[in-house]
């Protein structure tokens, strides 16, 4: 069981995770098409902003270089698994996947009085890789299809 | 040293993850500004596909209803730190500040052939959480000030 952090505490956590972590994902909204963008870059932090470096011809470069925002998550082991999926809406599940689903993930939607949505994601393609070396031959599934 | 995993291996390993890993970031694009989005959320793999499950009226649920594809991430601890920043592009850094990257990261864009820019991401918000309870109070960084 934990308990919750206090505000100074996570300052300092964050701080910490900030100053040594290598890793973190960076979301931007492509300026062509308006689709989300989800990359795993490494980042140093100095002079209290996180410092990335990523070719200018490529797709996140760009995105970097006109999105007046984006959001950054931290919190990433170099061991990732990167999935663009179809997305449906599901008002409701059957009682046995909604039953997975708490099992797995701890939280059940059905049980709280805000109003939830499931969401299927469907993969079309998924990335795998660790280090550099890897990011070559990254791709397992294309177009839905595992290679 | 690590060697490159085959085709093979990497898709065992992802769905090794899918199947075992209770979190996942997911990027979405604001149907409204465009900005993009990016949560942290449980999921089950299901039938080839993530199950997520999210607040109807919530902003990441009303962007997964309308965006036609969304990006996922998974390679997360249940640690997270989440920053949203504005962005300046850096034509040029530093020799120092170069180095400095470099050391941290592991790679120089100084020395490669591709065309690279640097990226300055200065916070403007910063949420810091582990689990459920930590939820309510998980802004360290409001309006570019530390809490």
């Amino acid at each position: 069981m934990t308990s919750s952090r206090t505000t100074d505490q996570r300052r300092q956590d964050a701080l910490y995770r900030l100053g040594h972590d290598v890793d973190a994902w960076v979301a931007t909204t492509d300026t062509d098409t308006g689709a989300p963008r989800l990359t795993p870059l490494s980042f140093l932090w100095h002079d209290d902003a996180l410092l990335f470096a990523t070719p200018a011809a490529g797709p996140t470069g760009r995105n970097l270089a006109s999105n007046p925002s984006v959001q950054v998550g931290v919190g990433l082991t170099r061991d990732v698994v990167l999935v663009q999926a179809t997305v449906d809406v599901l008002p409701a599940v059957s009682d046995e996947l909604g039953d997975a689903f708490a099992l797995k993930t701890g939280f059940d939607p059905r049980t709280l009085s805000t109003a939830y949505l499931y969401f299927r994601l469907t993969p079309r393609t998924i990335q795998v890789w660790r280090e550099e070396e890897e990011l070559a031959d990254r791709w397992v599934m294309r177009d839905g299809e595992w290679r």
